[in-house]
């Protein structure tokens, strides 16, 4: 594993892997003084040509704890963000001695130009491309469930579970790394949309389709439900059809209390936030206690950490050794 | 003192307690290696919903002089600055495990409703609050008064001190802020400013009020006088004389040579900065040596060093019970 | 040395001693764990007025590196990008204790003042100001030159060789700070230009100039030629031919591979980056193993770390006492 690009990439063991590391690095984070020396005197850039101030804190506050000096390059609006210069821009970061770079971008693809053309050394680690993938969300999301429904134990994966996901499947890159992630770590995954939100390639992925919620919750009887973020301005500049009105939205696929009382009782509820609270999930489901919310965000944190951690010193190995020795090894 | 969100909040001992701290904080930064590992491994974030460079450097800088990592969020412009996802940006906060938030927002309260909402464990710093607060930048200012008008013992407060505060009180958080501190610590306040630019509340503000400088100078015969910033975008909006004119202002309640020569010998000049040089104040009158503008910002970053230690180390006492030994204790 | 503003103030020795001190810090940078504990506790502020994403990092690389805290206090568009407050700025920097100031000014001239105006205490780093001068650029150049036709061995300078630089001359801070520094460090430059991009002082400094890019080449066979970047929003805006057109100025002024195959075997290609590939510079001639123009990125850092070493420590005697042990008096 040189880089994180998609969830489709990742083979069972590495998921696994990445889960077990994770587990260590949230340990952790439980602690007084949550910083570890691992990275010291290592370079983490933050290659951001998209806006996204959640994912880029959490990627540099888990940089942080690990003692790596992290440099913010917004490169937003600039003249790096077209085509040819990503090259340069690789270049760049090459020659001041990046050791690990994490790119956000709005075009599908481009963390695997930067990954593949051979213009860096650097690990490369997918924050987020166009509609494409956002690896460590799926794990954070994975993680979440496992820690939930199943345990910490070493090598533990999401055997049998059965996860829905609802929502905009068609713009949705944390539907599509959460399908491939779920399915290599032996879940069952239903997609609910609407048919216009649905992407044609969704017939080749390894997953149920539905258009119902209601009907999907009682059949399904889901371990788990991910609720995807509505982008409002879908919305307003859909026209004809495409998108739902919110009103219709919230009446056919939101969560509110009425449908969280139809999921089975041990079953929790994810999105990968921002909420909009009263489109895609009511108050009342988001502040349940079958909310795993506010625990992905702290998840991600800690995931991001154990993906800095394997990708930059290399090492796979201690992790699934000394498996009941947390965080210790890694110090 | 779990929070600092307001001025009015600090009693007669939490306000001493504060400039007491500041003064051995200041006494480190005069060193030759001014960083203090007090607060390493521990998060600061600074949650800004309006852009304002010189707060938000001064907090960084008194943070990572502490040792702290510091994650600079600004929310301006985005979907975050909207009423209820406050309670998320919190949440996320709390989950990424930081230590401590300050905040600027442009809504009066916003600080409240994020340390009482019960969304964050994490001491809430209100580092500015639309016309409400702004609570460091008032003890900075009562700090530096200390220092040169009374002096740096432990246990000294600003008893029977006169202090004259002009311009647009209105506005002004910063006004309000000071007027509620001075009061705690003994001084006796009184404002000057045109009636338009006075709010209707301040008849129960502990403070006089006047609407002519050169009769208050005279009458006052003020120890420290501060000069508040005029913000031009209200002057050009006004229209209807609710503001004067540039000119107009200038005249009646800018600080130049003239008036300067009419304050008691041994009396100071404030500022909070930025200045609009030739209009509040006037270049003579800002470069005296009268005035201790560049010494405020100075003492804002102690002043923010000492309360991100006192917030953050829970630990009050050992700050009074030995006096004497300035920094060491705090190493 | 107490400032770096202009490279035309740099005597010999000077200018020799920073070469040999980045070539110790390019050393260090050659290893695993790249940082130096030399500026600890120390606060670089990298004071920018003007975008620039790629010279900022560099400089904020370079200060981590040394593990000085950085601040980025970006002030374009801000208060403080007028006239006279420049003043207020630089003492609000002084009174938070900078330790050193890196600035980017649009205005030729700015460091100047910030430096010599007695607000600071501060060493001030000219990060790029107008069209006047880019010293760190010019010494990475002589620095890349010098690794590269000369040695690393201390004190050697480019006494003899044969530079060209091709392009906007009149705009260009990068052409006139190198025609300066490689004059004093023994180098022979010749400026390629068309006459309305050329400056009328351009007869006053030492060098050739030259309207024929491939008559120069003939005649002078340059040891290394230098290709300016082409600001497109100045050709866009030119009308009556003041600039010529992009297909033209490629055809005149460009560097190919057919105008490469002219220069002598041992002759390298630089370019200050970012480069407009296709435009004055072909891909062929960028990715050439003549070019250096990646190398110039990694010495960038390095000659950042060197003058910020310089400038902090003000000690400029070990450097030169014990050449032949590299980064240890450093460290």
């Amino acid at each position: 594993m040189k880089h994180l690009l998609s969830t489709a990439d990742l083979s069972h063991s590495e998921a696994v892997l990445i889960l077990d590391t994770t587990a260590q690095m949230a340990a952790t984070q439980a602690r007084e003084v949550k910083k570890l020396p691992t990275l010291r005197g290592r370079t983490v850039v933050n290659l951001f040509f998209e806006d996204s101030t959640r994912t880029r804190i959490s990627f540099e506050t888990a940089a942080k704890r690990l003692s790596a000096d992290v440099i913010n390059f917004s490169a937003k609006g600039s003249s790096v963000s077209k085509g040819e210069s990503l090259k340069d821009t690789a270049l760049t970061l090459k020659a001041m001695g990046a050791d690990a770079v994490v790119i956000r971008h709005q075009a599908s693809g481009a963390p695997y130009t930067l990954a593949h053309a051979g213009w860096l050394d650097a690990p490369v680690i997918n924050a987020g491309d166009g509609t494409h993938q956002h690896p460590t969300q799926a794990l954070l999301d994975a993680f979440t469930i496992r820690r939930h429904l199943v345990s910490d134990s070493v090598g533990a994966d999401l055997r049998g579970l059965k996860i829905v996901i609802v929502g905009d499947v068609l713009h949705s890159r944390v539907a599509r790394a959460n399908v491939h992630l779920l399915h290599t770590l032996g879940a069952h995954v239903t997609l609910v949309a609407p048919p216009t939100l649905l992407p044609v390639s969704v017939e080749t992925w390894p997953c149920d389709v539905s258009y119902h919620l209601d009907q999907t919750i009682d059949e399904v009887q889901p371990d788990a439900i991910m609720m995807l973020r509505v982008q409002r301005e879908r919305m307003s500049s859909a026209g004809g059809g495409f998108f739902p009105s919110p009103l219709e939205y919230t009446r056919l696929y939101g969560l509110d209390g009425r449908r969280m009382d139809r999921l089975p009782p041990h079953a929790i509820i994810l999105h990968p936030g921002p909420m909009n609270r009263g489109l895609e999930i009511s108050a009342e489901a988001a502040d349940s206690p079958r909310s795993v919310i506010v625990e992905q965000v702290s998840n991600g944190v800690a995931v991001r950490m154990a993906v800095l951690y394997l990708l930059l010193t290399g090492d796979h190995s201690e992790a699934t050794q000394h498996p009941s020795t947390p965080a210790k090894e890694i110090q």
